[in-house]
């Protein structure tokens, strides 16, 4: 979906990624990123797309994601079957950057149909009207991922990972994370140190007893209902800990440190 | 659904739910409810929906909805398709709660259509139509599960938890029960005192022997048994122990627990 | 399916079933029926249905029933779509009971559906065309399943199960069970106490050689082949041995039993 | 489909089948056969079905058949949906013999949509339509399956079974395998007893190194191939033996027995 | 798809392949063909239908392949619809060889299809329009089948089976091989020699590092690159070592034997 | 999808692979291109097209492709159906190379309708219209897969390989690459080398913690991001290290090889 005029979103940049895309966009090779949940993928590349002055068109992939859902289909209507865009073709056509999210999700078919806009060709073949797109200068790929929790049969196959110049994210270091939690709630500097400390202490479990890190929009949730005057403990209790884990003993051990951290 | 108009839902508070439901409709965040079967979640969603004067729109997630279920399709009328509102897509128009019971239940692709909708964008892609729906500001999501018996395939993934506070609900504690089935069944208050102490025996059993323990709601329907004038030990019987399990073993044991609480 | 106006169908009560569910129907509450094949479940309904003079559909459930089979679906005729009621919301506008025979074989979307027919709402919200149907006075909810031969994958997930009141069947006692064959046989008394006494005998065998066993309709069908003229042996060979296994030692040892009650 | 007229079909009786069938015909009561692969169970009811003078619609079961596929469906036509019987609904409109040939290679859905027929009730709903047939005296149900190599997640659920009087059948003696073998071939007296010798030879090896014994209609073809001039060797190999298996070993002995028969 | 008009394709007789498939024909017995990939089945069956002047129909079998894809279905034009036949249909009206190449591959409701073609009925039931088509004299069933590489999960049931006379073919013996490659490519006779000898060596490795052996469409393959100029040892790598192999090990053993051949 | 006119693409030619598929395009032989993924097979398949002459239609293979998809299809329009030829009959209609990229991820039923189209008939039928076309002499076939990673259940059938003489691409020798390199990216001498042997040294960790070598695709991307201005460890990170792999180790492994490449 072509997303409506705004200005341009707040990103915190970690090192050097706004480069290094910039750079990809001006050579016209697509880009993966992988990162953790909730890391800033997402805002990143809606933050590059309105520097770069480019449309963009974001797709969020599933297991139900078919080939036909990215590149169009024909309905009917009067009586006569006419065919309709998917969101890869109307970006092919148009220009901009079509950003496929949680690339691993989606079925095979929809992937092999980015190979051959990935290689020198750069072209959309469209089988089931005959079309052959070549893709414009302005146009560029963008997928991501989460390496963190693939399933062994939901992964990249070499032959379309080897398409994509690729940048990987994490959380963002402390003093970053600390000016977007500012931006975002506007919470006091006292607290926010104090959420930041706790957000590395949760994370150091990760792969032991939680899934995954908490993310930082998970932060930036504790923030806003400590913001609005909700008591520290019950606010990480219910933005930090309940969404994390659903075992009763992990919760008891995320709590504790919550409660260590705002006993002062 | 929206549901017709009718007064606000009798519902006994446990905690500081309501306020922190409250809390998190005015920052604009998604609410996860985590809890045992039949011990409230509905109804509290009702209740809240009510006395912040919100359409409530409810959909019972399961194993073959789709995203299309959710968001909306295309149908054929008079020779050609027109486009129907899925009830998320007239939750996102229209404003109101959206409500997804057993979110846990649907096929992945359905919850994937909730991420634009649940980080700062706020929106609703509509790949169909090409429409990009901004949610308004009193949209609220909602989902609940029960997470005592997911299963190893149905869980939520971490990229989709992470977009919701949460809140976890329990059986109420005996004096809230107490007060929810006077209000429901008009039993007189020492055979409601029999039934509350008999479901906190038949709890502990939960995990072992049963696969859960027995809801709120089961107790009301043996309390209406009896305020109609069936024998306690019948009642509970049917409305209690029959539903729970079908193992001859663990049905005799739950009678006998029963018998000795109306011996007397 | 509407039943076509009949005459009390004769049901042989076995304990307070009859008043059970009779308080069941007048507070409202959905029923659940527990029992072995052909132990008269489906009789016991219509009995009832007769008997409280309310309408009776029955659906038997399957693998492939699906939601829209119950609640109903778009056709198309005249070249624009309409919509057809299916059993259940037939059941729901009209009133009468709606009695879906062997559940746990549905798919799970089907039995989601129930979920807000059988709380405090008793609603039923057709999706597809934004109704939200609110169930008369007169609408009651029967389900009934067989425990002896659940799959592991095939049973009512807790949060169905909790929604009912339940009565559990069995095999009906000898002297029920020998009211009922000659009610529907006519044959004389000495060979019905024969069967029935053959019947126990059988019956013991069900879980070790047997995977359920012997059922009253398949009595019913010998009493018929014997008060037809054929040979008790022959008859109870081909309506209550074979019928029951495949496997050759199975059997024979059944013919054994059968033929040693009828050495005399 | 409703076979066109042709006189009495050869059958063979192997001992009081055909009295039983009658018996369960008066009796209104429904029929299952059981018997291995070839020996005689579609000719048997093509025999009875002209023997009582009754129309026989045959449907071969298989992994696809599906309810609409016996029952019905609606079909597009001159703009509007128009509803086409299938054969169990013409069956039980016009009277006669449905039979389901292998029925335990059908759907589950398939045969739920018996039980209303086989029960006392004798109805066929109809659910797209809201149709509900009532069976004439003149309709009855016959199904058959081979229980030698059924599929443990193929096999008639109890609730099914126990619905039907059951008929074992087995390859016929020898003295009736000679009087068909003489009857479709003309073969000469000493061929056929010898090839009635070695079929029972070689289903010996059931079980062992065959699937299953080898048909009376295998031994029909190898009669005809010999009967048109072909050396009894090479008849028997290609009728008899390569269609029994794969197997260079098994093949290799079940052809020394063929030529031991034959050496004389 | 009935093939044009064309002479006699070439066929060198093995053994009595031909009289046997001439007997089942005059019997009007259906016939299956079991073989290794590439020995010559589809070439004897197309030499066979000219030679018997028969229209042939040839169908190649694969996971997708339905009944309807066989018999024929409804399709939509003006507004209604109208029947196609499918091709065995069309062989059935019309006379001639059915011929399902690959016959296990083809899913199992396809099979069934053919069960009252082959037995004493000669029929074709076309349920979805209510035809019983009568087979004419002329109507001849082949199937084929490898039984080589066959799944356990794909195999004929022996209910399909023991409905066939069966042929079994193999490699040709070197001298009908010989005369093959020589009517074919036209290469010179000592490097024919070679062919056929190497052809030998590379087929005594199937089994063990060799999933089948080398087929003699792939030595025509060799022979016409030969016969075109190119080095032997390069025809032999490129037509008859890599086609077979992607093991490393496999692919320099069975260079190895190549290169020992032509090293002359 | 036809290419649109364009020069002779660039190809650096290995071994005598130009000259094989000459020769089996003038023998009117089908070809198997087998090789890792981004060595080149696209490029030299287009190559060939544009130095033979011939339109080239191109279909990357992937699970969801079927036959349809490949041969064509009934559309609706104006009410009524009409067929729209799939790449492959279009191929065989006009002549040209048909070329099916990754042909193993294909579902069977796609590589089935290849089969007549490689032997001596060189015919496509078409099942839903009933045509059967004979292909011109100027028709090739082409097919490639990477054997690298084939899954046990994706692999080609004997009897669908022994139909291709076929070619074993690796990735290309130094001296080629290098020319590849300095082609397509313009960087500097001193800095290609140092990438070909870098290239070479992470090949050889390929089969021990990586799935696949780096592919010559990949490392163009890193010259082009150096030629770009990029600092060479950043470029190689991005462009080959962080593709190949998301495991911590192997990616720090990788990085240390690259970081001893460029120290100097």
């Amino acid at each position: 979906m072509t997303a409506p005029e705004r200005e341009l979103p707040f990103y915190q940049p970690v090192g050097d990624e706004c480069e290094l895309f910039e750079a990809a966009w001006r050579q016209q090779l697509p880009v993966l990123i992988k990162g953790p949940t909730g890391c800033g993928k997402t805002r990143f590349v809606a933050h590059m797309a309105a520097r770069l002055n480019l449309p963009l068109i974001t797709v969020s992939c599933h297991d139900d994601l078919t080939a036909a859902d990215l590149v169009g289909r024909h309905l009917i209507g009067d009586g006569a079957t006419y065919w309709v865009d998917g969101p890869l073709t109307r970006a092919v056509r148009e220009g901009g950057i079509c950003y496929l999210d949680e690339v691993v999700e989606a079925r095979k078919d929809t992937t092999v149909v980015l190979h051959p806009l990935t290689d020198d060709r750069r072209v959309l073949p469209i089988e089931r009207t005959g079309e052959l797109l070549q893709a414009p200068k302005n146009f560029m790929l963008v997928v991501s991922y989460n390496p963190g929790y693939q399933h062994v049969l939901k992964s990249l196959k070499p032959s379309t990972r080897q398409r994509f110049v690729a940048l990987a994210f994490d959380f963002p270091r402390p003093e970053v994370e600390t000016a977007v939690l500012k931006q975002e709630s506007g919470l006091d500097d006292a607290r926010i140190a104090q959420l930041v400390t706790l957000a590395g202490q949760l994370r150091r479990l990760a792969g032991y007893d939680l899934e995954e890190g908490v993310s930082t929009r998970l932060l930036v949730y504790a923030a806003k209902l400590m913001a609005a005057g909700m008591a520290p403990r019950r606010a990480c209790r219910t933005a930090l800990v309940e969404p994390l884990s659903d075992d009763t003993d992990t919760v008891a051990a995320l709590a504790a440190i919550v409660d260590a951290q705002f006993a002062a």
